[in-house]
């Protein structure tokens, strides 16, 4: 007899977005030898275990010249620490250089990653059981996995035109629309980006509405080759309206595992949103981990807080596999069999086939043709089948690239047989 | 005009738990030259900056010897890692060391601190509005505080002898007890432990009631002087009735914010509980900083995986501390005029006096005094005045520790005074 059944306990734990995160994440440990177009982690390619501690020296140094004596330092580094974090003045020096973007260091709460970021924004929007969150659809499966943490409904919108009348009908039917969460800039899943005229549209349409955004902005140091950035909706807000989720797993290091928000808001207490996020942090991780910090504050220092710049060679791999990808598959699949998305920056590549992609078939990829991707299907909150698969751009180049397409376009060629030959066969 | 109502966020950032919290941070920041009684941190006594690179150069030496090639090893340590964490090998050799505890490595999941570790288990726990936590009362305001978070209510169990009645009144009012929060090793804040006979009546009440205990154990590996270590509840747990909660911030380093959980209770899915942990751990922090499990992972392989080894001369410092403010209130107190608790170990002592204790005599004692601890009201759950503070013998050593208790008892002198003209007064 189990000591739990898992019927007795929190309703996400059977709820598709935390079984698909496991799902994804089990597949690519059951299957090693695939080549993995499936996570979207940054490459490996500069990684230097050197860095750490040169990091952690560059950072000492820098509470060192604040005037920070040597006990002060250690203990900036090695103790508990603030709540919103310490290097939230240097994470606002950043976000100035790299994005143009102002923001008080007190708006800023640093995270335990970006994920955490999310939980606290969204612990904190959810009073009651009228609330809801509005995601932009397909959308990343950590913001379907932690509004279900909080017992947060998630509405999706599928279109951006759809927004005004997906918020009429949430409110119709009594429903409060606490914020509509969208990643401007080469998005995970769908690789798109929003154009300049829509990010204005969409800033002028959240305060028609008295909408909160929720902006995530993971790839947005990536551009491929020869495209211009754009400003952020946040650098764009003039009124307060957007709660910036940001990361360093892809432009400092995933290992650090440190995010932030920044959440300028006023509450009507006097403080500041980040004071009230900042509480909830402290229920759920206390702090981050300082040692982590330092290591991202290091980082910041190196490049002089351009992270733009300190990404130029990565830039240029994800842009050169975007390339490869795109051409590969525009030579294999020439007379309109499958479509695909051509982003203009960031990790991912979406394309469409005339056949259902679901885990039974990743699993068949894995087993058969040793390559690993993602079902679009995982992106969606709906069990409704979908036609599409997710590639990542990031974490597989060069030759082992090559193979992986190969891999994949014997398996989509083969499918492509099968779903004719059932066509046929009714 | 405030962009946010407070009223219109979720419920626990009124919570007294949270604002407690934020209220004893904030305290300190407003006052840095008041000497602290009130944190409950390590001693920084041995922080060693160069421990870190030292300590990941260990986990990294260790991943070689266990076949990992270098690009292998640097992945472990700088990409996204494992859901439940990299170092749960180390950690089992760890329990199997310092508390001849046996536990299956896939039962651990690695957190961002102990907190997260408390936040994922109440959240997997707590399936709806009739479950509830009980905890023994006064209790650490983390539990409290991640209940909150989750919407998980909390009753008080005064006394241990009081759980069977609290079980029996819960479930008459149509209320699912979860498990019972316990800390059986100098708790924080009373600073008692249990004797190896409760422990044992609390295990088999356990089965009895079919209830899960909750064991936190941050302090266990800091006996005072001559006192042996009992085995903790889930050394003795032979039915898995027991979820363990672990710490490295006070016997490894607060900095790196590392903790853990032993879930080995199996769930009718057919896994462990563990995993279903860990779904909730990847949509709230993804994973744990594998730089910061390597900092402690290096830890454990620097002292052979004893850390009752490791923190002998800080377990020697708070036996002295301990000492000290015994034979002080002792000597300064002879007549009975307050009464304290005289733990056997871990880092607190509570003062119990004859006027209430509340943030007014905090503030008053920080600004007037320069003396900062913890009023024990914020340890309960409720409005109730409580007479009673609570001191910790960690952070502050030596001459130090000597002004901080003369400027404490000039406080409670000058209070007693006052509080018995007030008594003449009437």
């Amino acid at each position: 007899m189990a000591d739990l059944e898992l019927s007795s306990l929190h309703a996400s734990l059977t709820d598709r977005a935390l079984n698909s995160m496991n799902f994804l994440n089990e597949i690519s440990h059951h299957y090693p030898d695939a080549i993995s177009l499936a996570a979207g982690r940054p490459t490996e390619e500069f990684f230097d275990l050197d860095d750490i501690p040169r990091y952690l020296e560059l950072f000492a140094e820098h509470l060192r010249t604040k005037g920070l004596d040597e006990a002060a330092v250690r203990r900036t580094i090695l103790q508990y620490g603030r709540t919103k974090g310490v290097i939230h003045e240097l994470i606002a020096r950043n976000l100035a250089v790299d994005e143009d973007l102002y923001v008080d260091p007190e708006a800023i709460v640093v995270t335990a990653g970006c994920q955490e970021a999310m939980l606290l924004t969204l612990r904190a929007l959810r009073a009651d059981a009228a609330d809801v969150l509005l995601a932009i659809s397909p959308a990343y499966v950590g913001i379907t996995g932690a509004a279900r943490i909080v017992d947060l409904p998630v509405l999706p919108v599928p279109d951006l035109d759809d927004l005004p009348a997906v918020i009429k009908r949430a409110r119709a039917d009594g429903l409060r629309p606490r914020g509509f969460y969208v990643m401007p800039d080469f998005a995970n899943p769908s690789g798109l980006s929003m154009d300049l005229p829509t990010r204005r549209r969409l800033l002028e349409l959240a305060t028609a509405e008295e909408l909160l955004l929720l902006e995530d902005n993971p790839y947005g140091l990536f551009p491929a080759a020869g495209i211009d950035r754009l400003p952020t909706l946040k650098a764009l807000d003039t009124e307060r309206r957007v709660i910036y989720l940001g990361s360093f797993a892809k432009t400092g290091l995933p290992g650090a595992r440190v995010g932030f928000v920044v959440a300028d808001q006023t509450v009507n207490t006097g403080g500041l949103f980040a004071d009230e996020l900042s509480k909830l942090k402290s229920m759920v991780t206390v702090n981050t981990s300082p040692i982590a910090q330092a290591v991202i504050g290091g980082k910041l220092l190196d490049c002089d807080f351009s992270l733009a710049a300190a990404n130029q060679r990565e830039r240029a791999i994800y842009a050169t596999n975007l390339a490869i990808v795109s051409n590969h598959l525009a030579a294999h699949f020439p007379n309109g069999e499958l479509t695909w998305t051509i982003p203009s920056g960031g990790f991912f590549v979406v394309i469409t086939v005339p056949f259902v992609v679901d885990d039974e078939l990743l699993t068949k990829s894995a087993q058969e043709y040793g390559v690993l991707w993602t079902p679009m299907a995982h992106f969606y909150d709906t069990d409704a089948p979908v036609n599409a698969l997710r590639i990542s751009c990031s974490g597989t180049t060069g030759a082992q690239l090559q193979v992986a397409l190969n891999r994949l376009t014997a398996l989509i060629t083969d499918q492509l047989v099968l779903s004719t030959r059932s066509e046929l066969d009714l």
